[in-house]
């Protein structure tokens, strides 16, 4: 047990929103309320960016309403940012802001780039001498942190996409006598978690059911042998399913749907093609008409249709947050473990952010079948747990009602301080 | 009141699924158990197409829970098709058919294209002097039959856009500090009630929140206002999010997102590249970035997300066509009517098949802005009334559970006959 530490606590968003890193964020504010070496707490506005900018609010100053709304609300309550902490500049503002504040908790909710800068932080602060404890909470739809059994956010993304691919596969066996290629292009840009995830649409000991076939960045396309999966699924159906990742990539490892003159802050490529690449290639070769789906964010906010034990695993990662914070942990992460019993249960416990920042976690091999376009039961095993469970979410006028913060600001007390284009 | 009729029913499916076609079906089945009249229920498997094939199924043999469970299955559990009556085989065929198996009520679910099937198949009993009541039963996410308030099945499909447009729309709010333009390409191809029905995802008394233009086939895009509209909204916002029609043509009438190489069976051209079109116009001319999403076929079978007044209305056609059939009426449509009252409420009446076929109901112009990129409280109060109240499907290992029919087969008795090729 190290010493005990007073003051103020600051929790920001970062990376991509998902359905359920709210859940995590109203976890870190209910037990933060329970600990009194926590004074007030804080949310940077726009991840770590806003905090340079010194744009922070009182979540304490929150209606209990609004923080019980964020359990079932998308997206980033706070914001989000992409921005990563590269400059000495940047980390002497970010100290005179935790110093200013009486910051001595900060808790980052996001990926694996968020993690990385969750990590220079707590070193920075070790250095500076400045007491401070840092944990990070894990979410990401792509599931691909490493050292957690799986990360919040995927099975509420994968269960809103099954639940859709189930619908669409009725659609389309309702349709027509012609054969015909439905294309669903799915996030992931370096992990097929959220493909295979597609295979959960499938009903009970129905192997044969949609979709057909999965392509997965693990699994480089070779387009000879992907035409004649789909000319083998035709012969058999009317239609043939694929769930395509947006990172997929050729057997040089180049991204097949890749806008290159578009980066993001981190750097990476805007991907978003892939469904028109396989289109092409379907129609040119096969002749057979493609349709196409491609369902954007919403698939990483569909909180209408998101994971009950997600919501719930998402909430006790900001929980144990702050009870490891408070215990004296630092430059952690917070991790799921699967229990050991035939049914599914998860814990929590903390990890290293060194052995997670920057980390991707792919797929295992033996769980991508030997053509490397379906996935088997092992998978299956891993997946179904994550997606039992329906969030009931509130609805007004028709729509889901979801909490927009107060934002009670926090008085400015520095200079205003310019971030750097990313 | 008509002489009395005895017999069999048939009843069959048309067109692009819904949400709610099931729920129709529902409701005839459980209607002619109610009447003596009727003899056997049978269904049409592929409508009229599978019909000509004598591709009948026992309906009667079904279980109670499969009836029950058809209320809340999307897609078409009949099967359905895109096929027109043409040739005078087709109609000797179709009587051969029904004469064979003692078909009394016909009974066709569907939209405009269906309803012209119904009334020449009405007018074709007449001149050849069989017995036989035809009615149609209104389907259509895109809302344009003519002669009635609304469509089943639209209700349910604005009410899956609206709630993903708002939980999109909380994505983007929390996303990034740079300026973009997100897309969603919605269904609607000679109308824009589908484009308008994206505006019911404002929040109450918040005219400002996105999505902050809406594109419809009423209002053929004029590029350079586009634009100029784009750039007004990014001078507000961080981003401008934008729903189009997938049937938006330029002045002339030319569709902007043709696939002009495809068409359907009934000889439209297949659409489905605005958002396509949309973005390169965007991207040239603002240089921002531009997201897309576009929901296909997902967007009319989002049963899991469906309307329950779009659902029990769909339900009361269902019902509402057997009992008029069965006190004589024939060659008619059930319609929608609204009441009058403050509150909204609904009923059925039935219209002249003849004035809806291939009739196409387009927003009345005065619901549309000047600038005819959003729609006014006309619109909203006409169409929010559609989308209250949610349908509570069933989950089986964290997807929705969906009836599949079991089909018990009618013995075939005559010979094999091959449709055309359309």
């Amino acid at each position: 047990m190290s010493e005990e530490l007073t003051g103020n606590i600051l929790v920001a968003q970062s990376g991509g929103p998902t359905a359920v890193i709210n859940s995590s964020l109203a976890g870190v504010i209910t037990e933060a309320l329970n600990h009194e070496c926590i004074e007030e707490i804080y949310g940077g506005l726009n991840g770590i960016q806003g905090i340079l900018s010194e744009d922070l609010i009182d979540l304490a100053a929150e209606s209990q309403q609004n923080i019980r709304g964020l359990r079932t609300t998308p997206a980033c309550a706070l914001g989000s940012c992409r921005y990563q902490l590269k400059s000495a500049e940047d980390f002497d503002r970010l100290f005179q802001v935790f110093e200013t504040h009486n910051i001595r908790f900060f808790f980052y909710i996001g990926d694996n780039d968020a993690m990385g800068v969750a990590q220079k932080v707590n070193a920075q602060a070790q250095q500076r001498g400045y007491a401070l404890r840092v944990i990070g909470i894990p979410k990401s739809i792509d599931n691909d942190l490493a050292m957690t059994d799986h990360c919040p956010g995927y099975g509420s993304t994968v269960k809103y996409l099954a639940a859709t691919i189930r619908e669409m596969a009725l659609d389309h066996e309702g349709m027509g006598q012609h054969d015909f290629v439905s294309i669903v292009e799915v996030m992931g840009r370096n992990a097929g978690w959220i493909s295979a995830g597609g295979t959960l649409a499938r009903r009970r000991n129905a192997p044969e059911d949609p979709p057909h076939i999965v392509l997965m960045p693990e699994a480089p396309l070779q387009p000879e042998k992907f035409l004649e999966s789909v000319r083998n699924v035709l012969k058999k159906n009317r239609h043939c399913m694929v769930v395509a990742a947006e990172g997929l990539t050729d057997i040089n490892g180049n991204y097949l749907g890749a806008n290159t003159q578009v980066k993001d802050g981190f750097g990476h490529a805007a991907l978003g093609g892939v469904a028109d690449y396989l289109r092409t290639l379907v129609e040119e070769n096969l002749g057979v008409k493609v349709r196409s789906a491609k369902f954007g964010v919403a698939q990483r906010t569909a909180a209408h249709c998101a994971s009950l034990t997600d919501a719930d695993e998402a909430y006790a990662c900001g929980q144990a947050a702050v009870r490891h914070a408070v215990e004296g942990a630092t430059g952690k992460m917070v991790a799921l473990v699967r229990g050991e019993g035939e049914h599914y249960s998860s814990e929590t416990t903390i990890v290293e952010l060194s052995e997670v920042a920057e980390a991707v976690k792919t797929l295992p091999a033996a769980w991508i079948s030997e053509d490397g376009m379906n996935v088997n039961y092992q998978f299956n095993k891993y997946a179904m747990p994550l997606i039992q469970g329906e969030v009931q979410v509130p609805y007004e006028l028709g729509v889901p009602k979801y909490v927009v913060l107060e934002c009670h600001f926090i008085q400015k007390q520095l200079e205003a301080y310019q971030t750097e284009k990313q």
